[in-house]
């Protein structure tokens, strides 16, 4: 495994990569918020976005803007594994679902996707090793806190691909 | 129903919705380009985003512009449904799914969202009338043309709900 620093360092250069080459995430105000328990024994990713700017017609948050943040998420969850791995393969995302179950009326948006469990961390891995290429399926959502309903506000899974250049043309992030 | 002058106006007052009232439409670039035949007998409504500014890391189209704009599309094509019927209740998406077949590279990406058949355009007025909301199931592509691949680049469904202020919290775009 490579020696890559603090996680810190890792979410900083991450959020420059981000910034640097995809305009939408700083126009979004998109911000990778950190990687930290979960309360469950494990850990997850937040990134975060302002309703400001990313609202619609009801004030509310675009669900444009929502899925663009948890398509985000997820690929920064694959873009840490790929690092930890030692791998700078491009990631691509080739399918995606969303619920929408409740509007986010927060100022500050926040998603949280789960790191994978060791199993799933394990076979992507060994995809990567034996196949050149390998997909995790990553759920996020955004909460948002209501009585008698413990489902998030935002359900989104998504599958997501790293793949040579060589294997397929370059694709979507 | 509602006298509501030639097609351009009304395309023009839709543009003029997204412009004022979702700031990321206007970021995106995203323009009504018009409503018109299919070649196949049909309708279908067509919503442009330039390339430029929308990009990703591998200078495609980013798969979060790329979703907005497919949703926006959907929301658009009911929005058009509804003011037909001389209804302005609010529109949310319930939940969609997308496929990235392939990457998307042309500089002006356009979306197509065929007109809702007659079954389906008279159950979603009987719906509004009977229960005060409605539902509409629509799906929106991104074309391109490649050889011996007949899938569109992006393939889209969403969900599309009128729903009164009333019944349930304003919710999403």
């Amino acid at each position: 495994m490579p020696d890559l620093g603090p996680i810190s360092e890792r979410l900083e250069r991450l959020q420059q990569v981000l910034d640097s080459q995809i305009p939408m995430c700083a126009q979004m105000g998109i911000r990778i918020a950190g990687l930290e328990a979960n309360g469950q024994g494990g850990q997850e990713l937040r990134l975060t976005m302002p309703l400001d700017g990313n609202h619609n017609h009801q004030q509310t948050a675009f669900a444009g803007s929502l899925n663009a943040l948890c398509t985000i998420t997820g690929w920064s969850m694959t873009y840490l594994e790929l690092e930890s791995l030692g791998s700078r393969l491009p990631i691509v995302i080739r399918r995606s679902s969303i619920k929408y179950h409740r509007p986010v009326d927060s100022t500050m948006v926040q998603t949280s996707c789960a790191v994978p469990t060791p199993e799933a961390r394990q076979y992507f891995c060994e995809m990567l090793q034996e196949k050149g290429q390998a997909k995790l399926d990553l759920t996020v959502q955004i909460a948002s806190f209501v009585e008698n309903d413990d489902r998030p506000a935002v359900a989104f899974s998504g599958s997501y691909v790293a793949v040579s250049e060589d294997a397929q043309p370059p694709g979507y992030l």
